[in-house]
């Protein structure tokens, strides 16, 4: 099932999406919590997912980031060799030591809600607070039953489903800050969507990813490739700290981003980045 | 003005409190929400404040934390040059180099608000997830008027008030994932409290704050020695991030942490932490 949340010209709802037929039924829920309706699905599955109303073309609506989620998104870096390497080495990770390019645990921080946009909404390149902006494009996990202290042989019962995430992130902040939040938190710096994907439908383990940025391939990555996976990355995350239905986990960028190249290709006014997930769509957003 | 949020045996209530008498009057708002309070006060003053009902004996309630945040709790780290220096040598600090202990940039990272408990509530040792917890005692600062790109001389506008906040760290999580989310957001690692003390009472940038362990005076400092001090970090966090009402920055801990002795002395059950900040008051915590 694909969960879309959306404006269809009078209020904001969620809704199932048919791609084939291109277009989304509302569900026949009272309010547009993607985390809470997570919460009644697994109490109330056949209720939960009730639809209401005619199916409208995806043309005629807006969508939305298909969460708006009740604290910080959780966040990965690192979590590809060939990344771990490029980032290691491209003088914008403070601390670096060649030869120490792949770290022995994940490294997590995080990204208020506050820099969730949809697709097709634009990026602030905030030219007040950087001159170092760069795209990371991500698979993210939405939690479903939540949870303390999940073994990783648990773990995937905890996976609600998918989406994508940009990572945008302003590299001279991250690098100066050492701590990467101020360089990760900017309004608008998530791109989520374009709708969620439940775990039923498509494998976390095995999912292509591809990033263009104005039409030219940047990043092309499997999730095959993580270096630490979906069931230790809940595992790790969840040591001591509950996850919650609704909570999001973005799992690392692949290696291509602009830091990659020398000079770094920084992203500018009227640039435009497209995500690409396999079983799950596309996330297209333009900078300016 | 003290803001209690507190438990009146039938409700969760925001009151006034009155310290020489030992009460709490509470506040003629329909919900608790603090955030929302802060909003309502600036829009309507008067009404915001007005109160509703009987003063209450503080011994007579339940003091629940003051604020329960509507995104992650922001802070900083390394503020004060002694504890810097203590942790930058303690082994516990990824990728610290000798002689460059002080930073030229804040630290800059979240809590999540499930971290954070009340006065008199216990802090979870987390066994399982580490064997090293240490406490740090906090002036927190709650944001009043939001606002992007704020600059430095405009930003004590935007202060509402201050509490105390305990920014208790699990050391060994913070160093071996180098990034430090996961080693501060456990759940109840933010202990909050008791109340909120607006900002025409005291002077955020003058505050005496010590930190007992079981009776024994651990860390004692003032926030004049601040390194980046508090209209530095509301310019430096709101670059590009739009702060809210309601938001809390932590401003950093002073020497004195547990790593800071050889060999570290990590909280164990039964400790009691007993953070003083002067104006404000005392923050009280069992470890188990």
């Amino acid at each position: 099932m694909k969960i879309a949340r959306f404006f269809d010209g009078q209020r904001t709802r969620l809704g199932q999406v048919d791609i084939l037929r291109g277009v989304v039924t509302p569900l026949a829920l009272s309010n547009d919590d993607t985390a809470a309706f997570i919460e009644a699905r697994l109490a109330h599955p056949g209720a939960a997912t009730a639809t209401a109303g005619e199916a409208v073309a995806l043309d005629k609506i807006k969508l939305l980031a298909p969460l708006v989620p009740h604290r910080n998104i959780i966040c990965v870096g690192k979590n590809y060799r060939a990344h771990a390497k490029e980032f290691s080495g491209s003088g914008f990770e403070a601390g670096a030591v060649k030869g120490q390019e792949i770290d022995e645990f994940p490294a997590v921080f995080s990204k208020p809600p506050s820099t969730v946009i949809a697709d097709g909404e634009t990026v602030d390149l905030h030219p007040t607070a950087t001159q170092a902006v760069d795209y990371e494009a991500e698979l993210a996990v939405i939690i479903g039953q939540g949870g303390r202290d999940i073994a990783a042989a648990d773990a995937m019962k905890h996976v609600f489903g998918y989406t994508i995430v940009n990572d945008v992130t302003a590299r001279d902040r991250q690098k100066n800050h050492k701590q990467w939040f101020l360089g990760k938190a900017l309004d608008t710096f998530c791109p989520m969507g374009p709708w969620i994907v439940t775990a039923d439908e498509i494998d976390g383990a095995n999912l292509d990813i591809t990033c263009h940025v104005n039409g030219e391939l940047r990043q092309q990555a499997s999730t095959r490739d993580l270096i630490f996976d979906i069931p230790t990355l809940i595992a790790t995350i969840s040591a001591g700290l509950a996850l919650k239905p609704g909570d999001v986990i973005a799992t690392g960028t692949p290696a291509g981003v602009g830091i990659g190249f020398t000079p770094p290709r920084f992203l500018k006014a009227d640039d435009e980045v497209v995500i690409e997930v396999g079983g799950i769509g596309r996330l297209s957003n333009r900078f300016a």
